[in-house]
């Protein structure tokens, strides 16, 4: 199987894999609980906790809480703030629902939520959100575009934000860039992560929230994690994250490289392969991680089910926006032509995509394009 | 050691252990994606609902999604629904915080939401509840109380409920109970479940829908679980949730029956041998999973403290309300004199009890209770 879906959820690390296993069995009892057990698991999530804090170059008073995806994380970020009608949000349509959907539920209350803009190659248009920050009370970032692939510089706007209007608040969504890519917590006042988009398991994200954050809790009840996020700890999961992470952490340089070099071998064969493919996003702008691409006259679906035959996996789409239908405003934004949304593919991988892998990727791409030759000659 | 606290959370069960970990390494893909590993994996998630629909007597229409926590899906159930000035709410102050707490955050919009008594003993007062269900638009109940361990017939009261006011949203809190008890979603609108007190893993819980129900998402983004519960579907926990509640299933009455004998000789044991503890809740109300006793002299988390000194753990209070302090308003509630409240303990177990720990724990018991007689004198 050759897996170029990393970008909707990651195979679990083998480490941690058996790590989890291990908490699964062990670590069962609630954290919560006053006896022994409950003491000690809370003090290893405390640690875990500290690791996520301390890689963030966080401030004392600056917390991190565990949540049960990077949508919880941003829906608890942007839905429980106390806007009033006259407020403005600033938002990307070209980003996660899970940011879109709450951001935009806040018009119902007067609130004016407006798009920015992105540049042809899916660059932040710098110019025009930062000549709209003098009255928001919020900007929604995205570290690294689920689609595109597109690197932001969130923390150099987040400076320039604050330096224009200090009471705006920034939330990064960093679900795509945590455990790849350096992240702090300077000058943003709330970060989303997710452990499965890292080599940890699904069901398990996070929110880190600078001191003095007025997000509120989402869920009510036991008051765990200092009241902010009610639910029984679900320790093993918990710490399977926070090892997935420190594993990132001690190999994201390396990574980064050896990804690099994957994403630069595998554009220059698609291309040289296949020379029809578009690339609308540049290297220099994008994360490696992710590589989006074009066939502009065989539908990306098809080309995906092609693929899939061959035990090859890749996305027509983003898998958070495969039922959508019609209108696509993430491609939009991203200012792809309409006519040419049905043609583009996401390939999304890690250190672990071989080089033979390219090799059969390719090979079996271009025989795929070889056998739908009469789609092309009927366009 | 002796872990006596399975109502906090229980082990995982060894069986659904090996699958989880199975599934975590093969089954990583995203549900959502559109290529063959997320089809495949939606399929196995679509049969894990059947089951638990069928299980519970669903009709066509009723619904199951996955949540990350009964604590999640007692705030769905409860804070997204449409309630206006004017209406009224009744729930029990002894049931879950979770409960509770999204019942009473409806005050502020001018709800009025009106507490129900126990009566002495633990059971509901049906009379007092009936009578002020006339105006009520939604009722709280839980099937099994998690401190007292009271079995409250939910299904036969909810029935009542609909005689009196077909309107009335009758709203289950069957944390305790699933698995171990039948259910059925008849004349109950909602039902919350959770895997981590039956057997299966922590991070995984679930929310019933009567067709028709209108309560709405709690989370919004990529409009997963037909846009209920938007988050990356965590397939493995839900398929071992799916697991531990079949073993339960086909188990159940085996189970409670030995639970059961096991209850009795543990309450006959400890009378016996340590004749001053009481023992406010009788068998023939509660369910046997749970016990609740006092050492009228010696403080419970003093109990506690010893005996997990001694490798045996128990709990002096349930572990979400761990963290109160002063004011207990579930053991008042629960008709307990104020002055007891410190002494309250709680046992809770499932089948792998075995006779020789009830011996140990008893045994160990006693000479904890010896040790501290000093504290007894004092009194």
């Amino acid at each position: 199987m050759i897996y170029l879906d990393c970008a909707a959820s990651t195979p679990i690390d083998p480490a941690v894999l058996v790590q989890l296993s291990n908490w699964q069995r062990d670590d069962f009892a609630n954290p919560s609980s006053a006896h022994r057990l409950g003491r000690e698991l809370e003090s290893k999530l405390d640690d875990a906790r500290k690791l996520f804090l301390s890689a963030l170059r966080a401030d004392p008073g600056d917390r991190f809480i565990f949540t049960a995806s990077a949508t919880e994380s941003n829906n608890q970020a942007i839905s429980t703030l106390d806007f009033v009608a006259g407020d403005r949000i600033l938002y990307c349509p070209a980003d996660h629902p899970s940011l879109v959907q709450p951001a935009l539920a806040w018009e119902k209350k007067g609130v004016e939520v407006l798009p920015y803009r992105l540049l042809e190659g899916g660059e932040i248009d710098q110019d025009y959100l930062l000549s709209n920050v003098a009255h928001a009370r919020m900007v929604l970032l995205t570290s690294v575009n689920a689609q595109s692939g597109n690197l932001h510089p969130v923390r150099e706007l987040a400076a320039k934000i604050k330096v224009m209007n200090p009471r705006t608040l920034v939330h990064v969504d960093a679900a795509q860039s945590f455990g790849k890519f350096p992240h702090t917590i300077c000058h943003i006042d709330s970060v989303t992560v997710s452990a499965h988009k890292m080599g940890g398991p699904k069901g398990i994200g996070g929110l880190f929230l600078k001191a003095g954050s007025r997000v509120k809790p989402l869920l009510f009840g036991g008051g765990q994690q200092g009241g902010t996020r009610s639910s029984t700890l679900p320790a093993p999961l918990m710490l399977a994250f926070a090892s997935a992470f420190q594993i990132s952490l001690d190999n994201m340089n390396e990574r980064l490289a050896v990804v690099r070099e994957k994403n630069k071998i595998l554009r220059k064969k698609m291309k040289t392969e296949i020379p029809e493919l578009l690339f609308p996003f540049s290297a220099q702008v994008t994360s490696p991680y992710i590589l989006l691409f074009l066939h502009p006259q065989i539908p990306a679906d098809v080309i995906m089910r092609h693929l899939e035959e061959r035990d090859i996996f890749i996305s027509s789409t983003s898998a958070c926006s495969s039922k959508i239908k019609g209108e696509n405003p993430v491609l939009t934004a991203l200012n792809i032509d309409k006519k040419l949304y049905k043609f583009v593919s996401r390939l999304s991988f890690d250190t672990n995509l071989r080089d033979i892998d390219i090799d059969t990727f390719v090979g079996e791409f271009k025989a795929v394009v070889k056998e739908l030759n009469f789609l092309v000659k009927n366009v």
